[in-house]
C-alpha cells in the first residue's frame, strides 16, 4: 500500500503529465499559486515602504512558503524512484537530486534555512524565483517550448561562434579604445575592464553615456564599433530566422511526443 | 421605410465595405478627416503657446467633434441591427456595444459629457486618439493587415513564450542586480521594481543612463544582460521572419475574403 | 554633326551604360571624384580650424565644382533628347529636368547661384551631398541595388503597415504618458509634442537620458513600451527577411535586365 | 633527416590539421593556453592595482610568451615550405610572411623587441590580442564558420550596399541636423564631423546623451533617422536571415571540405 501511495504521490507531483484531474490538478494550481506570489513577496519585500509595514506579513509567509516548499522536496525525493530512471533507492533518488531541477528546488528552501544559524543573506532569497521556471514545463506552451529549444539546439554551433565573434570584437575593440582614450580620460577609461563595460554597452547600443570615447579618433572607432555591434548581432537573429523557417518546412519532426505522458521521444 | 433608411444608415457607415461611392464615400472621408484633425488637436492643445492663442478655437472644435461622434455613435448603435450577428433589437445592439470598436467610440465622447459635471480629466481626452485605428480598418492595406495579423496568430504560441522568457530573464536579473548593488547605490537601487525599471532599459538596450551598475560584478552583469537581451529578442524576430515566409509559401491561404463585403470567410 | 556629337556627349555622360570605355570612363570618374571630394570639403568646411585656414581653397575648390557641374548639367540636358523617352526638344527637356535625379543635379548648384544676389546660406549646400546618390547607378553592385529595391517594392503595403502601428503605437503611448509624468515634471514633459521625443527615442531605443518617466506608472508604461518598440521594430526586419528569401527561391525573376543598357525590362 | 624534422614540425604546428594526437596535440593546447593567457595579462596589466602588485610576474610572464611566440614563428615560416603552396625556400616563405596570420603573428612580438630600444607602446600590445583568432581555426566549430562565412560572401554585394546606405542617410542627415542645431547649440554640434559622431549614434540607437537635437525641427529629424535607422539596418538582418536559409535548402553546397586536411575544396 505504501508503494501505491508513493506512486499517487509521484503522479500527483510529477507536472508535465498531462490530462490529470481533480487533486493532482488543485496541487499543482496551488504550488504554482504559491510560487509566483513568493516572487511578489520578495520584489514587494525589498521596498522600502511595504517592508516596514508589512514585515510580518512577509516573514510568515515566508515560513509558510519554505514548509510548502521542504514537505514538496521531501516527497518528490522520497516518490522519484517511481521513475524508471531513478528506480534505485539510493542512487536514483542522489542522481534526482542532482538533476537542474531539483537543485533548483533545494536552492529554493535552503538559504532559509541557513539564515536561522548565521545572518541572513537577501541575495539567495533571489533563487527561490528561479523556480517559477516550473512555469514553463507546466504550460500549455509546452510544444512551443519544444519547437525553439529544437532550434536552439540545431544551430548551437553558429549561435555560439556568433557569441564568440561579439567577443572577440568586444575584446579587440575595447583594448584598443582604452590606448586611445586613456590619456584623455584617464579617470572614465581608467583599465581594459573599464574600457569593456563601455565596449560592451556600444556594441548592444544600450548607451548609458557615463563614459564614451571624446577624442576625434575614438569617436571614429566608437562609431565603427556600433556599426559593427548592430551588424554582428544580426547574424544571431538571421540564423535562429532560419532555424524557424527549417523547422516549419520539416513538419514531421515536431510532434514526436509520447501521447501518454507528453514527454518527447527521441 | 424606416427600415430602408436603417439599411443605407448602416451601409454608409460600415466602412470596411468596399466598393463604396457617392455620399457613403464623402461621409467616410469627413468622418475620418475629423478624427484625424481631433488627433491634432488634442496633441497641440497640450503646447502651452497654442493652448493660450486659441482656446476658444479648441473648445469650440471639440465640442463640434463630439458632437458629430455621437451622432455617429448613436446612428451604429441604431443601425447595427441590420447586420445578421447583431439582428436582436435589444440584445443584439448591446452585445455590439461591447465590441472592442464601439466601446473605443463611447469612450472616444464619454470624457466629454463627463467633464460637464466635474473637472476636466485630460488623461481621457486621449481616448479619441484610438479612434485612429479605424484607419486601419477602410485603408487599400487592409491585405498586408490582414496577413501580419495571420502571422502573429499562427505564431501566438512561441511569440507568448519569447514574451515570457524577456520577463523571467528580467525579473531574475534585475532581482540579482539589486542585491549586488543595492549597498553601492542605496538611493538609485531602492528596490527590486526599481532595478527592473533598470533591467528593461538595459534588455531592451534603450539605456537612459539614469542608473547603472557600477560594481565590477554588476557591470559584468549588466554587460552580460545587455547581450542576453539583444539576443532574446532576437527570438521573436526570427518567429517573425519564418512566419512571413510561411505566409508567402502557402498563398491559398491568403485570399479567403468575401468577394462582396470583403470580410475574411474561415 | 551636331547631332552625332550631341549622342556621344549623351552616351559620355549616361553613366548607367555598362563596358564603356575611354574617354567616357575617365570623365565619369573625374565626375565622381569631384563629387566625393566636393562631399568632403563641405563637411570638412564646418571644422573651424580647416574653415580659418583654408578658407581661400574651400572657396576656389567650390567655385570650381559649380562650373564643372553646370557644365555637366547643361551638357545632360541638351542631350538628353537622344534618349527615346525625352525626344521632344522642349517637353522632353522640360520632362528630363524634372527627374528626380535632374533635381537633385540642379538643387546641387542653385545654391551657389543664389549666395551671389544675397546672405548665404549654408544648409542648401548641404543639396550637394545628395548627388552621392549617383555613386549608386553607376556600382557593380547595380544587381543588388535591384534585389533589395524589389525587396521594398514586393513587400511595400506590409512595410507601410508596420510604419502607421508604429506611428499609432508612438501618438497614443506619447500621450498617455504625458499626462502622466506632465504634473510631476512639468519642464520635461512640456507637451504631448516633446513627450513624442520622449516616445520615439525609447520605442527606437536609442534613450538619450534628457527625459524619461519617473512616476512608477510612468516607468512601467516606459517598460512597456521599450518592449513593444522592439518587438513593433521587428515587423520590419521579419517582412524583409521572408522578402529576401523569396527573391532567391524564384530567380528567374532577377535578371531581367536588357544586356546592352543594363536598363531593367518590366 | 633534417628534411623529415621539418616535416614533422609543419604539421605540429600547422593547426587545422585534424585527428592529430599526442606531441602535436599537446604543443597546440600549450600555445592555445599561452596565447589566453596573454590576452587576460594584456587586460589584466591596465588595471592600476594589479599592474603595481605585479608588475614583476606581468614582465616576466611578457619575456617568456614574446620567447615562445618568436621560437614557433621562426619555425612556422622555416618549415611553412613543406606545403606546396609555398614550397619556394625564399619566394615562398616570403610569401608566406606575408599572409593575414602571419602578420599577426609578427606583429604579436615585434612591438616588444622594439620597445626594447625604445618607449613601451602599449596600443601595439593589443596586437597579441588579435593571436586569439587563431582560435577560431582549431575549434570544432569549424563547420559553423564556413557556413557564416558562405552566407556572408553570398549576400557581399547586397551587404555592402546596405552599409553604403547607411554611410549616406549618415552624412546627408547629419548636415542637414548640424545646419539646424549649430546655431542653438554651438558648442556641441560644433561641426559636421561632430554631427557625425551623433548621428551614428542615433542611427545606431546608442544614444549615449551626450549631444542630441533640442530645436523642434530638429528632434523632429533625430526621430525620422532614428526610426530609419532601425529600418535600413533591418535590412542586414533580413539578408543574412535569407542567406542562412539558403544554405540549409542547399545543403550539397556544404561539405566539400577535403577528409584529410579539413581545408575546403572550390
Amino acid at each position: 500500500m505504501s508503494q501505491n501511495f508513493r506512486k499517487s504521490v509521484y503522479q500527483t507531483l510529477e507536472i508535465t503529465i498531462k490530462g490529470r484531474e481533480g487533486i493532482s490538478l488543485y496541487i499543482n494550481i496551488f504550488l504554482i499559486a504559491i510560487i509566483a506570489l513568493n516572487s511578489i513577496a520578495i520584489i514587494l519585500h525589498t521596498v522600502p515602504d511595504y517592508k516596514k509595514s508589512y514585515e510580518n506579513i512577509f516573514f510568515y509567509f515566508e515560513l509558510f512558503s519554505v514548509i510548502i516548499f521542504t514537505i514538496e522536496y521531501v516527497l518528490r525525493v522520497w516518490s522519484c524512484i517511481e521513475n524508471e530512471k531513478y528506480k534505485d533507492p539510493f542512487w536514483g533518488r542522489l542522481k534526482f537530486m542532482f538533476t537542474a531541477w531539483e537543485v533548483i528546488d533545494l536552492l529554493a528552501i535552503l538559504p532559509f534555512y541557513m539564515s536561522l544559524f548565521s545572518t541572513d543573506l537577501g541575495l539567495f532569497r533571489v533563487l527561490r524565483i528561479f523556480r517559477i521556471i516550473r512555469l514553463f514545463r507546466i504550460s500549455k506552451y509546452f510544444q512551443a517550448l519544444k519547437v525553439i529549444q529544437r532550434v536552439i539546439q540545431d544551430k548551437r554551433e553558429e549561435l555560439v561562434l556568433s557569441m564568440a565573434f561579439i567577443f572577440f570584437l568586444l575584446l579587440t575593440s575595447s583594448s584598443v579604445v582604452y590606448y586611445v582614450e586613456h590619456d584623455v580620460q584617464p579617470d572614465k577609461f581608467k583599465s581594459i575592464p573599464d574600457a569593456m563595460w563601455w565596449g560592451v554597452n556600444a556594441m548592444t547600443t544600450v548607451g548609458y553615456g557615463d563614459l564614451h570615447p571624446i577624442t576625434p579618433f575614438g569617436k571614429f572607432l566608437g562609431g565603427v564599433i556600433a556599426v559593427l555591434g548592430v551588424t554582428i548581432f544580426a547574424l544571431p537573429t538571421g540564423i535562429l530566422a532560419s532555424g524557424f523557417a527549417e523547422q516549419i518546412r520539416e513538419p514531421h519532426k515536431r510532434n514526436k511526443h509520447c501521447p501518454h505522458c507528453g514527454e518527447e521521444i527521441v
